[in-house]
């Protein structure tokens, strides 16, 4: 079995200057995606198949340092999907019904409890996706934990997508903050290995108790939920 | 809509020197993978989400220049998937049963016929994986074919997952043939798209006639089958 190698640094007992949040399944619960799939009338089990592939896709394009933006391999992708699949309307009225879905996704119940007990703590928040930030800024907002976060960041301004490592340097330089001072947070493993080869300590959230794979750098905390979290890191506050 | 920049060479009109063909998807039939789900009690669908992650997650690697081996993400991405499946024996047995599938893989019906075609125009012809050689070669003899190639090559010796510039490059220089004299020949556009990246010209089979995504560069040749593949360059023949 190939398993990632270990990187030994200091940075996993102290209490992080900054939190650096993933969005997508991250903070948003993405479930309601499936239930827009089955309404144009296709398989819910489609849309794990599009998020994978709209990565895959994704990042083939950031081995070559491309930078696309997210929504358009997301619609493009649904294009593909749809396209092969027994729908019940216009290709185009699907894939806008469905695209829809991102602006009334929802944050996951433990979201803003978990939220408010990391600002507690006095650390710093700030999202870094690979989407649009309009999408997180309205996300948090709707939540009414938007006061939590002091900047809303995308690869856009980075240049690449994550899981390169100029796309987490982009968000440290952003807040002046070095990497072994900074945790990623994120539902998706590739994430936390991206982040853990930038120098930077990880948490995962395993919302699901799924398994973490064994060709990714582990991550320094595995967490069910930001609740969770933020009792781990209040187990490290001075 | 984000497309891609086009890049215009001489190369699309040319009968290249050297074939290069993918092979998991491209020469291999991967449909009785998912009969393989449905043997160990799960829903045949998982299949495809199962593939698109573990290129993904080998893709996010290639991100960072490290290079997993394939079986191993394989195998552990059928762990993360079927650990949160019904299924109606051991794990570990499951996920044995389905990679033994990798080996019990048959080439496309038009793969013969196509090949022997190829073969005729003279033109050399090699295997380029992000899987091992030994499938490919034990897929390949099989079907009575391994004769038409004249090296089966894998990424494991590239240092590099395909679509990263090196691995095609790998190719070329064993063979000993400039990019411009290559053709890439996949069933993935994110292979037709890396191939063109690094140079090569690039034929996309697209047997389930699917849309060809428009953030990837587009392949110069699109055809349903190898045996197309084999008329039209036969156009190109002096």
């Amino acid at each position: 079995m190939f398993k990632a190698n270990e990187v030994h640094t200091g940075r996993a007992t102290r209490l992080p200057v900054l939190l650096v949040f993933d969005v997508n399944e991250t903070l948003s619960d993405m479930a309601p995606l499936s239930a827009r799939f089955e309404e144009v009338g296709a398989s819910g089990q489609l849309a794990g198949t599009w998020f994978a592939g709209l990565l895959r896709d994704g990042f083939a394009l950031a081995v070559g340092r491309e930078n696309p933006p997210f929504a358009s391999l997301a619609a493009e992708g649904l294009r593909m999907q749809l396209g092969m699949a027994a729908i019940d309307r216009d290709l185009e009225e699907a894939v806008d019904h469905i695209m829809a879905g991102f602006s009334a996704l929802r944050v996951h119940p433990d979201v803003p409890e978990g939220l408010r007990g990391l600002t507690d703590l006095g650390v710093r928040m700030v999202t870094l996706t690979n989407g649009s930030t309009t999408i997180a800024q309205h996300l948090l907002t709707e939540a009414g934990v938007e006061d939590c976060f002091e900047s809303f960041l995308s690869v856009e301004q980075a240049g690449v997508w994550k899981p390169a490592r100029e796309a987490y340097a982009y968000a440290l330089d952003h807040c002046g903050v070095e990497a072994a001072d900074a945790m990623l947070v994120a539902a998706h493993p590739w994430d936390t290995d991206g982040a853990r080869r930038a120098g930077l300590a990880s948490a995962w959230v395993n919302r699901a108790g799924g398994r973490y794979p064994a060709y990714f750098l582990a991550s320094d905390l595995d967490v069910p939920s930001l609740v969770d979290l933020a009792q781990r890191l209040r187990e490290r506050s001075p």
